[in-house]
């Protein structure tokens, strides 16, 4: 019998029992033998799947003597203090996005790590959908030839309440960082330069907090390649997940998954079915799949897919686009990283 | 300078009237020098199309002395005789489908053709449709494999009038009839035996005079292919003109042609265009190529690629269809064809 | 807390292993607490799944005083013995398909459901996919008019073993009863006639022993629908799961799952991806929407919606398909219900 | 009998060639009675086509006292002073894009028009595609609410010759002028800023000369939609010819039109045809349509739907982007605008 990887689940809100039942249901591999949360539901929730062990404190898991790694779920703030205590007891980590809002957090966080020798791997979930994965293949096998131009579309159903959006640390860092990922995976490539236009369509008052809505996102890249995202935090018909790489060789796109595959004619045309609602439906495959590759990685020691260069560089890009948001002009990437740098010395 | 081909046309109803247009406006290798039909009407069209000479008698048009091939769009009872008119003066023959309702007829034609060393091709245009022609074309290149099965929808938007339908020699021999043409052609090989269920479930009343509206229609091929074509007179939703086929490395579907490629998403899904809406629409392209195929096949002496053969094929499907139907029976080819021969002897 | 339903499941083969998985995993609302299967390896797999108790004889299943349902997944011949006996014992059955090969078992089974007033519920899984249930409901909720034309298409990826064949009761029962009992679903009306044309094209050694791997089945209904099934057992570009319904109102359609929704241009044309491989991939959501349907409706006493009467239509269509193939004719479908009401009598 | 617009052709380049090409045979409410060219191959081509004078100087068109409309398709910097001279002789205009690449020369073009009261209407031929026309119609009709976003991807199959290149314009005055127009038209709103970030990936050579071949624009409209467009000279699986728009209420998007509607599919997937290879195919009915709307709305005396000041704004917006490439900043419409009116006055 093979040796099964013993974890600690932090957090267990939405995401957090997400990838809690993912581990008791799909990963043979791995076993969860202590989670922690604040809230008596979640640990209801948690003990109805069979955890020995469940706490309120995070660092009962972090310091519990049989833990191998532990699954990171809590809110932003504590993912960096989390992830460097554990690496400093030796545990590797799977994080939840965005590792940090600020450069130099994550740049700490890497450096644990780094200096512990445990691994990190951060829950860029939508790296493993099918679609986006194999258009990635398609690219990395130089069927699509030099990238030339990157398009992603990615649009919510419904924006989340406006005192949500208040504490959301804005459109970048909260939704479309999850772009800025899928950009550098998809092309290849770091982004050197980053241009929004963007505005509060949907929800004029947010301007107020200097949030917004709808965007538009150019990005250049270090191969050339020249990249445009746009976001909108409300698109009726669901959740809208495509993209398209185009380059010297052809094009590739991924549409998106829609919840059948029905098309019904009658005299006013065909009528086909919506996309799948939101990203628990989207993408349960997908984070089932990452939190797979995680327990993998560790087991077979090898690389992680998505580690903190990888959250350094999703978060440094949204800096860069909230800055040419406020500034109205291009922003280069170096400008963010400099002064990161700067002030890391 | 290239010589033209010298052609007369016979009969300027709906389907004339769309051969003379596309012989003024899209044939540079023909000339339309006579014309014949009993409308005043009609007339006036041939001569604003600048037909120099118009006339009442078709027997005008064979008989031109410099008419080189005739263009056969009269009523159906008269294509056999005016084909063995024009041939007998060695005048080469378009003709529309179908050739005729019986075989001795067609048998007539083909000897008439034969003897004076004329070509006959008839107009099966839908063989000149670029969906169905590529569909064919990976067929004969031997991308299907061995054919196993065949799908052919074939479901006209509205029915005729019913006063019409009475006169129409039946739902084969009227509207199927292209279906067993294109049976025959995607596949490659003859057929063999017919099996027909149908009904009359949009115009009851049709049943009285033996007709029906709605079929199922079961060909078996000398290949061993099965073919199986649905037919209805009343597609709501526009005119559904689309083909399948199966074998064994592989299958090839041709789908509708629509008005536009517009998909539109709201709350309620998404929504795309209609079909073209009927034949005029859907094979406006396929009835000039088919014209153009019959103008080369004269100017450069190559076999014609649909001749008195094929319509004697298409014509004895539509009988041993109408046999199956009646008899609620699987008819055998053989069957309509033998008889054909002894009442030939 | 809700009771949970306590189930046993006889039979740990492929099916079996499957629906134990979706109890265990995904129904909340069911426990397992005995399962039977003469494999060791069957007994570790129900083990490391938890079960309780794992016994090699199904009887210890149906007769343990504390199971409420029995989920039947043992071959064929044993599902009558074993839903009488559980019937008997006052059990409800989920029961995989097909109820039986002959008519006559089916009737006794029904008499046992109904003479013990249990819930009898067959694993015709497909009827939960979603892309053929919303098809239904279009139909049920009269979109689509009167029904006339249903066409299905059903292909597998690729044939079992000969061996297999040889004792797999024929295509008809072992791969087109899926499909005769998604018609009668589909167009919500009995069959009345059944004509098949059908050949060995893949396998030409299967007809030595009456089987075939291609088929053409029309269907005739009693609210006169006519409905076409093709049926290969090999088709290379993977599992063929599609159909048509086509009405005075409009017509519905669903297509294949596939993969991913990826589409690759270069200088060649468009490149998709395959359908979903074969039937745990593409129907592995329905399996677990059909468990749970059959959990419900004991748990919440309400009629079953797959039962006795619609095994016994789905063998008896397959009874008439090969009645018509081999006589080469038409066959009634009271031809082959009276006989079985004779015989019982 | 209705009368005919008497019209005169100047140019008989491939865009002339194709406007009287649809003037001879499929535009019953108009004549051609004139055309001018320099090449005698031009010369003989009118001819063929019957028109009846045909002549090498424009002005002799311009002049003729029977000519009511004059068809412009002579090389871009004879496009105003035409215009003008047929302005000033009370004819009407039908003039190819861009009416001139100066905001200067349009404006003159703009004033002789409304002075001498006589229709100016431009050949943005694109908006009279099926495709587009039908987007526009839903936005206009309030069916995608405000809008949000649009997008638009516009890339040819091939480049033309760099020497062409060298004396194009540049790519926003040769190739996203359309791509501007249609922006307008779908949007119904003034574009009022412009950002290009675009690179010379295909022919590196050409940035010598300050052109490029990959742009991607981001468009900000008045009524706060945020547009983009991506170019690029070289799309190897043909021309590539789509947009989307994206609002409160919805989404609209039109998909390539292919040569066929095949899909193929094999072991390796699903295979489905090119776009339509370039312009001439693709619009080929747009041509037809948009000259026929320039005939019917002199003969009906309605304004022209697409004048002066859609030419200046599209010749604007490539102004704006040319600065914006340039200087490498988001550049404001009023920039360019105000800096023509300065110099008008």
């Amino acid at each position: 019998m093979t040796k099964k990887l013993k974890t600690g689940v932090i957090g267990l809100g939405r995401i957090g029992q997400i990838h809690l039942s993912n581990l008791v249901h799909h990963m043979p591999d791995a076993e969860v033998i202590i989670a922690s949360d604040l809230s008596p539901t979640a640990h209801a929730f948690a003990r109805d799947l069979g955890v020995p062990e469940v706490v309120t404190d995070a660092y009962d898991v972090i310091n519990h003597p049989d833990v191998e790694a532990v699954i990171i779920c809590s809110p932003t703030p504590f993912h960096v203090p989390y992830t460097v205590a554990a690496a400093e007891k030796g545990k590797h980590v799977f994080c939840e996005k965005p590792l940090d809002v600020t450069l130099e957090a994550i740049q700490a966080a890497e450096k644990a790590v780094s200096d512990n020798n445990v691994k990190l791997m951060l829950g860029f979930n939508r790296r493993f959908d099918a679609n986006f994965m194999n258009v990635r293949h398609l690219v990395a096998n130089e069927k699509i030839g030099e990238p030339h131009i990157l398009r992603i579309t990615s649009r919510d159903p419904a924006p989340p309440p406006v005192e949500y959006l208040k504490v959301s640390g804005g459109i970048f860092l909260d939704m479309s960082i999850h772009d800025f990922d899928m950009a550098r995976y998809i092309v290849g490539s770091e982004v050197k330069e980053v241009f929004v236009k963007g505005d509060a369509l949907i929800h004029p008052e947010i301007k107020e907090f200097g949030d917004i809505d709808t965007a538009v996102i150019v990005l250049t890249f270090e191969n050339g390649a020249i990249g445009v995202i746009d976001n909108s935090r409300k698109a009726v018909y669901g959740y809208d997940q495509r993209l398209e790489i185009f380059g010297s060789k052809g094009m590739a796109k991924a549409e998106n998954n829609t919840t059948d595959t029905l098309i019904h004619f009658d005299s006013n045309g065909g009528h086909s079915s919506l996309p799948l609602h939101f990203f628990l439906e989207r993408y349960e495959t997908a984070y089932r799949v990452c939190l797979k590759t995680f327990i993998d990685c560790v087991l077979k020691d090898t690389p992680s897919p998505v580690d903190a260069h990888d959250g350094l560089m999703a978060t440094a890009i949204g800096i860069a686009a909230m800055k040419s948001l406020t500034e109205g002009r291009s922003v280069k990437l170096d400008e963010v990283l400099q002064y990161a740098a700067a002030v890391q010395e």
